[in-house]
């Protein structure tokens, strides 16, 4: 997989990787052109990654603590009742993010239910006047509209809402922010073009989506207010910071994932399982918190929407595919299909991952060629969509309706409804227009249905099946926003249903069941998921007894389906080339020390405790690393040392030099400065801007020569790593502590040893990194594997 | 609370903690009579705990992994065969810690019910002749040989195996060892001791008990049996760590969850939320795969005994409390009393924990004065509960059935079932005896009933609340193995259905549910969780309607109940003196650097890479910690340094250093060994030994002038910290990377200074430690509070 990592990209993107490597300028190189030492090899590192759909400079997060003076000043001067403010605020923040995520889910589901109800509705009424070419038009050119728009808005105004958003969370919450990810006008493209996409009946969830939504929320929540028209509340400067916006973005995924599916256990437990990095118990009950919010707005939206005042949304509950009033008893014998179903969709759920991963390889190509390309793309894919689903169910049979089901459930001729008339005569119907012509969650809810063993013809679930295959694969890339959850749900519940009619004779479990089943093992052997998959299928289905054997299906499609590939959401990361930090180091990092590691990269660039301007301009203009190392040669240390001593004060951001500079703090002699000196000038609000950049800067040349004391923006307490330090313990302490900048410092105490020797950065950590560095580690790979 | 630390224990624990600490020696001071400079405080740590029931010392475990030369040789050439022996294993265990908790479980359950069973039966037919006092000699006399039995068997045999044991549970997963916690004797008294406890009628669980159990099958399967007769199977060396016994505990805590509650997801949730301290996706999945074979087994068993095949056991689904029959349909006016149940449920779960407290310290007192005592404390307790449980019945006045009850539901005189006939006439029934003259788990259910709004009396209900308020208090302290669960279940369920009864004339929601809410809060306003607890009462009661206000009224009770007291497993822990290390850093642990940790401290005592035995054997014997740093002095550094230099080895345990001197792996001549000399002399196996003591070994005197190579068995990869880092974040790298020893290293560089200037341990970062040597911060603390 590793050689078409940053192939799944958009026209700006080349085709060689390594010429972009070696173009752009990697953040962590080091061009002062000191000499290269005992180097045969360099550990070289590219930020490039794809967001949205072009290449763009990622950045890391800083989730650790900057302990500077200003820091511990600003810190210890919090009054109880600012604690409180903050205290408050984070509450008041992620109920707002349930209450708005909330709303805005509602809002989608009244639009889609709606627009793709009305647009059903008139397609039904052709063809009950057997005007069928009119119906043909009208659902095509509708669905072309709907296509339209939302790609449009995609491909022109925000590239980075198209597709589901969850592995850029994923990637966000793991350390990596990618540019215009959480902005304002990704969250009402995100908006407009899922009801857009969804109703325009392409093979794609709002699940995924919603995620996205809830995280966008959450992270303008925190910033108040879109980029250029923030709001400058003085509490909210407690959220300027990446920490705190990591807990209210999980629980903006959390609440998305709730929202989506009605789900509150199971949005919590997926924001731990698949999306979060680090999690502490105190989030897990604040997310907890903001999903019980979601759960009340879906509520009272529904208690509303139950009086009609909905238009077509109609009548509801909070379970979305209730197959609860199945009694499920059975025997030891029923292990066989239930372990089949395990098995087929571990192998289904692999093999979609490896042929998702090759057409959006292909699509890649496509997208290349510009804007225009990914319109017709979509458009196209909206065309074969709305032909298929128009056209197939000509093909069904008309079956005559069971008599023991009253005249109004069979046939049906509303938006929604099992047993669909579509072309049949009175007392038929066509069983795969009830699966074809209809919402996704329709079909769902249609093919889950229960107690309804002879509903369907294999004949139609095979056509239902391997449509769903080839539009699951082919809708997927497109330029609209769209969540892989139901596509999945729709494919798996259709081979499931297959397999019960298979395994008929043998077992008495319910159709619906295996359906449901069906679709629960396919979701585990593509995504992966095991917990939070189950309480998600629970909350789905309302039946607690099929929990045990969701269990074993779950666990057994998700160990079929680890054999092969890895999960769909990690081979998406790979594809964009983002620098996710996995839990477990690899095996053969355990073989190479950190110091090895650093001898590969260039020297590290030091400065000064109190350092001239000259300096600090030239460093922050000729490299762009991230933190620079203070270091003090010559000191004399308190006691009993001899003198000449190095100290390490600790690590300067990038960011807060370029501060200095701007806000032109310089000192004209060489001395340190007071604690009220620093206080006058910077703010924590200023330590939290990330956003300036040193070709804004204009130094006159007379203040090149003065001088600049750094101490007081220096991060004393830096994590570091003796230089014998494993890789693949660092790897660890990198990820757990929740690092961007780890120090190596030498093992050797003595005169003349540098007090830093390296700086290790995410890039440095990635194997793929490593490995082309030291390419006899890659051999040794293969042999080699563990837990 | 800090001063009781330590109280909460028996006979042997001396009335003044300070001179136990002075007397018992600390495994981390430092007696070699070193010179003390520049310090006047010092940091005193005791690794004193109350395991069981008395003081015991306790060690840390080392779930860190030690990167020594022999440890990356065995690693290196551990063929591909191996690594599947090891997956395969790992997963074979994780099964059969199902398998057989789930096969205990059932045991479990089977003993109750029928010792129980055929108890309550005779007692009824007792009543039913009208000879009251033969039943209640009959019932008080049964009650107190099954007490005896669980009393006499924990005093004498197990002292561990008293309590619920998950106070211990949580302190091992936070890396803290116990002494004889998991042990063959413990886990069989244990299941004897709950079956009596139980069977005894005791206001006290078989959950918190199933748990420890759990936990007992675990480590005994991951080390291969019992101490003394431990399974030397080749395979079984993989497991002989801490990190994977950690894995393994984690599997059997949540199946023991699962297996007491029927209720797989809320065990994982349960071993998740409260009980571990690291967690991994990948032991999500594996746990998850336990508690799926626990209920596998449960359902089997249910299968074979509802054909009547297990005596008085009888008929029962997975769902032990159902409450689906009642619709749930609220309105926004049902949001009063569901706050209110949060609230008091908040308030009584804090005051219930704050009055815990102080009976414990009293019956630790009392547990003080020996075996005896502790005998005939338990028995006191369980002829008081006798009494109450037949005696306070007669209060209630009969009721008659309600007409539209078929005579067989209404009065019932089996061992179980609703409206319990006791000593009324036909067509009536008692109805403190439905809740009182029953097992803790029929009582659960008859107070969960639903849809008989009139049932209970509500001076029966404040009788039988005001009962179980003093019997959970007063039993929980005995000596049996006893869980906290259903006692609290029971009082929250009765003033639940209280307040249902109140506020029966404002909203319609089932008195049922008001039961199961109440339930719900108190736990909530105890325990303080709350996805777990969610979901332990959603697969409990099978009511997934009731979702969303069980969130809320979750959510309140824990808000309430935090801003009292912390959860009741943290008060256990603190009184028991375990040193547990919190996830979030006190708000002063900022203005503190690990450096001046360090100088409160006795010097660091460091060895040599080639060292001397006689040297070897005296550091040993005169102190008592468990790590040394090696270093060397006056080496030559690779390249381009100034000679003279010192570099920093690692880590040696004292468990290896006795190792070595009981395999008197000495040279005759100062110098490095080869790999192979190593190999011959050790194993993994061996390195995986802790049990080794100095006092057991002997050295000749010739041997003493003799020579040992350290560096083959040193940790070349500890981790470190510089002396400026603050002691918050030196914390959150101990317990999130999971240490037991973090070295200090100087921020200087220089000739001279030592290479590790301290080494900090678990119990030099606990607050109350660093507190008693810093007393100014402590003036601080009660004003900053933060995150």
């Amino acid at each position: 997989m590793e050689e078409d990592s940053n192939q799944y990209a958009e026209a700006s993107f080349p085709n060689s990787e390594t010429e972009v490597y070696l173009e752009e300028r990697d953040p962590e190189s080091n061009s002062l052109h000191q000499p290269l030492l005992k180097r045969n090899r360099t550990l070289s590192s590219s930020p490039l990654a794809i967001v949205g759909a072009k290449v763009s400079h990622i950045e890391s997060l800083d989730y650790e603590i900057n302990e500077n003076d200003l820091f511990k000043q600003d810190w210890r001067s919090r009054s109880e009742v600012q604690v409180l403010q903050y205290i408050f605020l984070k509450w008041t923040l992620a109920f707002l993010v349930g209450l708005l995520t909330g709303l805005i889910a509602t809002l989608i589901n009244l639009a889609v239910e709606n627009i793709a109800g009305y647009k059903l509705l008139a397609v039904v009424g052709f063809i009950q006047e057997e005007r069928y070419l009119t119906g043909f038009i009208y659902l095509t050119a509708s669905n072309f509209l709907l296509t339209f728009l939302a790609a449009i808005l995609c491909v022109c105004f925000a590239p980075t809402a198209a597709g589901p958003g969850i592995p850029e969370i994923k990637a966000y919450l793991n350390g990596v922010d990618t540019p215009n990810m959480f902005g304002a006008t990704t969250l009402i493209v995100k908006i407009i073009g899922s009801i857009g996409a969804v109703s325009a009946g392409l093979d794609l969830g709002k699940e995924g989506p919603l995620v996205h939504i809830g995280s966008c929320i959450a992270s303008l929540l925190g910033q108040g207010g879109p980029d250029n028209h923030r709001i400058k509340w003085r509490w909210l400067r407690y959220f300027n910071n990446d920490r705190d916006r990591r807990d209210l973005i999980t629980c903006g995924a959390s609440s998305g994932v709730c929202a989506a599916f009605r789900a509150p256990v199971g949005g919590v437990l997926f924001s731990l399982e698949e999306v979060a990095t680090w999690w502490r118990s105190a989030l897990l009950w604040r997310t907890f918190f903001s999903t019980a919010v979601v759960v009340v707005v879906l509520r009272a939206f529904m208690e509303i929407c139950n009086s009609g005042q909905c238009g077509l949304f109609g009548t509801g509950g909070l379970i979305m595919f209730d197959v609860s009033n199945v009694t499920v008893r059975y025997r030891l014998m029923d292990i066989i299909p239930i372990v089949l179903i395990g098995i087929i969709g571990g192998v289904l759920g692999s093999l979609y991952n490896h042929l998702l991963h090759k057409v959006l390889r292909l699509y890649n190509l496509i997208n290349q060629k510009g804007k225009l390309h990914k319109l017709l793309l979509s458009l196209t894919v909206s065309l074969f969509t709305s032909a298929c689903l128009y056209g197939l169910p000509f093909l069904a049979k008309c079956t005559p309706c069971d008599s023991s089901l009253p005249d109004s459930a069979c046939p049906t001729n509303g938006r929604s409804g099992n047993f669909k008339q579509f072309n049949c005569p009175k007392g038929h119907y066509n069983d795969l227009a009830t699966l074809l012509l209809t919402t996704n969650d329709d079909a769902v809810r249609n093919i889950f249905s229960t107690n309804t063993p002879s509903e369907y013809n294999p004949f139609s679930l095979l056509i239902f099946f391997a449509l769903y295959c080839i539009l699951g694969l082919f809708t997927f890339g497109i330029a609209v926003p769209s969540g892989l959850f139901l596509p999945i749900i729709l494919m798996g519940s259709a081979y499931g249903r297959l397999l019960g009619i298979a395994m008929r004779s043998y077992t008495n479990i319910d159709q619906g069941l295996y359906a449901v089943l069906g679709a629960a093992s396919l979701m585990a052997g593509s995504m992966r998921m095991t917990v939070s998959l189950c309480v998600i299928f629970l909350e789905l289905t309302n039946n607690l007894l099929l929990l045990p054997i969701t269990m074993i299906v779950l666990l057994i499609a998700k160990t079929v389906g680890d054999s092969f590939n890895p999960s769909i959401y990690e081979i998406i990361l790979h594809l964009k080339g983002l620098p996710f930090l996995d839990a477990n180091p690899e095996p053969w990092m355990r073989n190479l020390t950190v110091g090895e590691l650093a001898d590969a990269k260039p020297p590290v660039v030091t400065l000064c405790g109190v350092e001239k301007v000259a300096h600090v301009v030239d460093v922050l203009r000729n490299t762009t690393h991230n933190a620079f190392p203070v270091v003090d040669g010559g000191v004399v240390p308190p006691v009993g040392l001899a003198e000449g001593a190095t100290e390490l004060h600790g690590l300067i951001l990038r960011a807060h030099l370029v501060q200095v500079l701007k806000k032109k703090w310089f000192l004209r002699e060489k001395r340190r400065t007071e604690e009220w000196e620093v206080k006058e000038k910077f703010t924590s609000m200023d330590l939290a801007e990330r956003e300036g950049k040193i070709e804004e800067v204009a130094v006159t040349s007379d203040e090149m020569e003065m001088y600049i004391d750094l101490q007081p923006l220096t991060n004393t307490t830096p994590f570091t790593v003796v230089e014998s330090m494993s890789v693949a313990k660092a790897m660890v302490l990198f990820r757990q502590v929740g690092l961007r900048h780890l120090l190596i410092i030498p093992k050797y105490q003595a005169a003349g040893v540098p007090p830093v020797i390296g700086i290790l950065t995410r890039q440095d950590l990635r194997s793929y990194n490593i490995l082309s560095a030291f390419p006899h580690l890659a051999r040794s790979k293969s042999r080699e594997k563990g837990n």
